[in-house]
């Protein structure tokens, strides 16, 4: 079976490593001849909103899936290739979308911060009033890694926050005082069977995720999330792999967004489950049996951004396991992640202190 | 870093797979353009014999090395690329050779199992005369999966085997009535160090690898095996990945053959261990630091040979691990192989019955 990718990253490269063993074959679709997946599979070179590229791919391949979540739906309306992607366009466009994705949690009954939709400086300061102070105002497209997003403290910054995001089409949510950031990550076939992944908990700095561990507690959380996430990709009667992430407030779970696509909060389940989340993806596009997710320890991913330590000083960690994308460096880029996954938390503190101290020097100040 | 492979079969394949996350990048030199390993990595098409192929391959890559051990030596010579191969070319033309192959491990003191060289008739039956029978006359070159070689069972046989084999540069073996066949591989690195595999316990059906199962029993074996293994990797200042195998006689290990490469009975490395045989491979021909090599668990892999049993029948089996290979079905043919991990052997069972069933049915008979 041939699987055709729209956009070359990490994702895509780590879903073909994955997907090779079960025979599948990989074309992707990107600008870039030596993007992180084009190093390990077919390419088309083109746009990813040029609809006679996408049914250029679509024509080598039997089914189409996603290694970004900015696809235009209309471009796949307009190559005519709806019926081939996996998952389908309703939940590309509601993950594309912060009011939607907001609407369709709530349509759900899956608790959100509060929040309100803004196209005007007037709504700002109406939605200021009603939910009050700090919010966080948020593009409603394209934000991702912490950018298209301003904080207020106070109503003074309301004015200059909504200049500088672009003036409309924009949300402004209630900050939450959040004990921590957990995601899950479920996989569904055509067939409606379904896996939930563990519960990963992350951190964040300056809004990239930097760190998830995982399986995160208590498992009534975990219960709670995987309800949350069965919800979902039953509405959006889901093929492949989704990724949820919720805010933890007293203890109970608040949906932030979701990715309909594999996620980086769940790059541990390469060496920390029973299969990846990559290769339930593949396996679920292509409509065959889903594997076990269960943990298989206590795992942690570290992501490396911005430069590349030695790989000889990672690699020499006891029990580390690199994934190095292939990417040059640039500042606040994601090239590369490592797991670690020890039989207790006690096993892994000290091979993590280590991979800290090499992937995120400033881990300690932060 | 760029790897180059000699032979682009199952083996390179994997290594590939491995090995593109420590951001390696892999050029296969094979005949065919669509072998397994020229699906997921560049290829260069040329025979593997040939000098001027050899040679353009590393002038594109820093490092050599093989998916298959019969490359002729004497080509790699004749391309000037000796300094670029890891293992070097003196494992390489041992492995080739079963009379080399036997000196080598006497002279590291490792029993084999009584041999006599064998040039012509005269030799058989002197050689017969002297170590009884039955014994197993075999090409010293080019033998493999249980072919080049014949038994003998009587006198009256010896000519006609001889016959058979092509006459000449052949070796006869007394036959070791062995209780289990095990096997053991130990990486590499140029500065020596070394990681050894837990032992495996192998079970062939006409010369063919079947099953293996690992860690295999007692500790003692496999200080033993360790002990051998690490000999030979001294001897060769070997880089890479080695694998020897053996027979268990009254409960000694007799070395039967050596891999200068990954090896089948290490595949269940890929799931079974923190890190697989492929990912130390490559490793070590980086001169990377090696991984760790402890077991996950009880893992049994399972060879698909001839034909592919249908992977949704395959992937339904709770925790298997699939690696198809990308190959049409033949006859005795490497189509595939199968793993499954358990906390023991008690959960291992069941799982490990269907997978046989499937991708063995005649298992019960044999």
């Amino acid at each position: 079976m041939k699987v055709g990718i729209l956009g070359a990253g990490q994702l895509g490269r780590m879903l073909a490593l994955a997907g090779y063993p079960l025979s599948a074959r990989f074309t992707f679709l990107d600008t870039k001849p030596d993007a992180p997946a084009a190093q390990v599979g077919d390419i088309v070179i083109g746009r990813l909103d040029d609809p006679a590229k996408i049914a250029e791919l679509a024509n080598q391949v039997d089914v189409l899936t996603f290694d970004v979540e900015n696809i235009p739906a209309e471009a796949l309306r307009e190559a005519g290739v709806e019926h081939l992607c996996r998952p389908g366009p309703l939940a590309l466009e509601t993950g594309q979308d912060r009011l939607l994705e907001k609407r369709c949690f709530e349509s759900r009954d899956i608790p959100v911060a509060p929040y309100r939709a803004i196209d005007s400086l007037d709504d700002l300061h109406a939605a200021i009033g009603e939910l009050g102070l700090p919010g966080v105002l948020k593009k409603r497209r394209l934000g991702y890694d912490g950018r298209g997003q301003r904080f207020i403290h106070d109503k003074g910054e309301a004015a200059e926050a909504f200049e500088y995001l672009g003036s409309g089409d924009l949300i402004l949510e209630a900050f939450v005082p959040f004990e921590r950031e957990v995601s899950m990550i479920g996989a569904r076939r055509p067939n409606g069977d379904t896996r939930l992944y563990p519960l990963s908990q992350n951190r964040h700095h300056q809004g990239i995720l930097r760190v998830s561990r995982a399986p995160a507690t208590p498992a009534e959380l975990e219960r709670q999330a995987g309800d949350y996430v069965t919800r979902l990709l039953e509405h959006f009667d889901y093929v492949g792999v989704l990724a949820v992430e919720f805010f933890v407030r007293d203890g109970k779970l608040l949906a932030n967004e979701m990715a309909p696509r594999v996620h980086n909060s769940g790059h541990w389940t390469t060496e920390g489950c029973v299969t990846s989340q990559f290769e339930n993806h593949v396996r679920a596009v292509l409509d065959l049996p889903l594997g076990e997710t269960d943990a298989l320890g206590e795992a942690a991913m570290v992501n490396i951004i911005g430069e590349m330590p030695p790989t000889s000083e990672l690699l020499a960690i006891p029990g580390l396991h690199l994934h190095d994308y292939g990417k040059g460096p640039r500042p606040k880029r994601k090239l590369g992640h490592a797991t670690l996954v020890a039989r207790d938390a006690e096993r892994l503190a000290g091979p993590l202190e280590r991979l800290l101290d090499l992937a995120w020097p400033e881990h300690k100040d932060n």
